[in-house]
């Protein structure tokens, strides 16, 4: 199976084309998760409170929406320990049926560039000469900075594993245009130039949805760039960041989707993990109180984002 | 101290401006490692024979070189017990006296990017408050494809705990122009414009020799854009990978150093680690065997290194 047909799969079962991005951050984590740590190893004893605080989410958000986002950086911070709650994440989601994006934005060349793409979708090989699955996530974000060549081991192992990217193409911050709004040639941008190569990657790797697991990244905070990047890349799958808390609202985000409401998926993090409780809330409140707050984000999240594609796409099939 | 210092007296000492690249590959590493192997799961057993390889090469090199480049991709896809042996190694050759340069080519924006920096040079934050070093490298590669604002996190870190990055600015593979030659304008390339950013970095942050540890990857198979490079950034520091196995040879290495033979730093990977011994010779040789050839493959480059700098800079301070 295609694993972006399980994406879209998820995404009309919830009819949420949204993902939760699960970027632990002690700082913010409520203080009910960190009374009770168990470990004389400091950087263990955060690990679990990380992944115990993952599971709660998890199991929260688990029939709501299609899929979850860990963040490598807040994970691997923590050095092997926290990998190692990141690699527990990625199961846990996964056994509750969860399309699982590991936003790691790897990138390298060559036999490198393999050794990621094996590590993090593919499988590994050990001293016995057998292969086995490490990561084993579903979709693996990667940065195109070294060129086409540098893709090429990951797409590899897409198609071997039934695995997906998403190709950094137009990022939502702000200094995004430094590199990937310059004109390569033909008024083409870079970022434009990046989406016709994704797209002829895709177009040879389509599931039965008629959609594609080599997608893309495409912020939420230009929704123009948007337009042309649906257009270049009409098969591919888009993850797109910059939702609430990078400015990104519900209109900005219609021209990421197709007519059918699919093609997608769009990412909220701090917005659905720590922005409904204040600080001061967070340091007092029960697991119970905390997770409705994760639930009430949760779904508004998804009905502003229904909503709006509703409004605008008259042949959705959700 | 600022790192670079400690990078340019070593480099002064074993008058040798070259780095070993420790990308520890299990179907490389000579069959004598791989026979006592001490674990029942089976990725660490693989993550023990790594460590205990690097720590082999380590001794064997560290009076001869003045750092090693574990290669993140190749710790990371054997997961959390990888990632171990990732820590241990950067651990054992600081004890060593060698700088330690990640490559992980790292890249994000705000919080996230932070979480990188902060995991990789800083410190991070822990259940009581406090704040301890977790890999705790001395330089780390990043990818600049989400633009500057994505630089400042490792900058300020840097900064902070003196330590270094270096930017990709022109990296040694082929498909490297379709981004990082595009022109942004008055023909400066995307390369250039980067160089100019990372070089008013460094200019804000020098050391003791006048150098910076805010340095840039210049590949040396282009050694043409390398004397532009050069020039444009004459305090930071470079990395200079493709040399060897990738096709870039000591006299295309000269442009990327200056007149005092400083200024750079030439990596070799597979050049050391694997090159000087056929597949068949390393499924039968000693560890002694093994790591002779290590040294004569360190000092051959060494030598070509320093012949031809010597030859080409009359103001070589070593």
């Amino acid at each position: 199976m295609n694993i972006v047909d399980k994406l879209i799969e998820n995404t009309i079962r919830t009819k949420n084309p949204s993902v939760i991005g699960l970027d632990p951050d002690i700082g913010k984590i409520p203080a009910c998760y960190k009374v009770n740590a168990k470990s004389n190893n400091p950087f263990e004893a955060v690990a679990n409170v990380i992944y115990e605080f993952n599971r709660d989410v998890i199991d929260t958000v688990a029939d709501l929406v299609p899929a979850v986002k860990p963040q490598m950086a807040f994970y691997e911070k923590y050095g092997s320990y926290g990998v190692a709650a990141f690699e527990k994440t990625v199961a846990y989601a996964k056994s509750k049926g969860l399309v699982v994006i590991e936003d790691a934005k790897r990138n390298d060349i060559g036999n490198t560039a393999g050794a990621y793409a094996d590590g993090h979708l593919g499988c590994v090989e050990l001293l016995d000469g057998s292969c086995s699955p490490s990561f084993d996530a579903d979709f693996l974000t990667v940065t195109p900075f070294l060129g086409s060549e540098s893709l090429h081991p990951f797409i590899d192992v897409c198609v071997k594993n039934s695995k997906g990217i998403f190709v950094l193409v137009k990022t939502s911050n702000t200094s995004s245009g430094e590199i990937q709004d310059v004109v390569v040639s033909d008024g083409m941008t870079i970022s434009q130039s990046i989406a016709k190569y994704v797209s002829e990657q895709a177009d040879a790797f389509t599931g039965e949805h008629g959609y594609s697991s080599i997608g893309a990244v495409v912020g939420a905070t230009y929704p123009e760039e948007a337009v042309s990047l649906r257009k270049l890349m009409p098969k591919s799958y888009f993850l797109v960041p910059g939702y609430g808390a990078q400015g990104g609202s519900a209109k900005d985000i219609i021209p990421c989707f197709n007519e059918d409401g699919l093609g997608a998926i769009v990412n909220s993090s701090r917005g659905i993990l720590y922005a409904h409780m204040s600080e001061t809330e967070r340091q007092q409140c029960s697991r119970d109180e905390y997770l409705q707050c994760v639930v009430a984000a949760t779904i508004t999240m998804k009905t502003e984002i229904y909503t709006v594609l509703k409004k605008n796409y008259t042949n959705m099939i959700y």
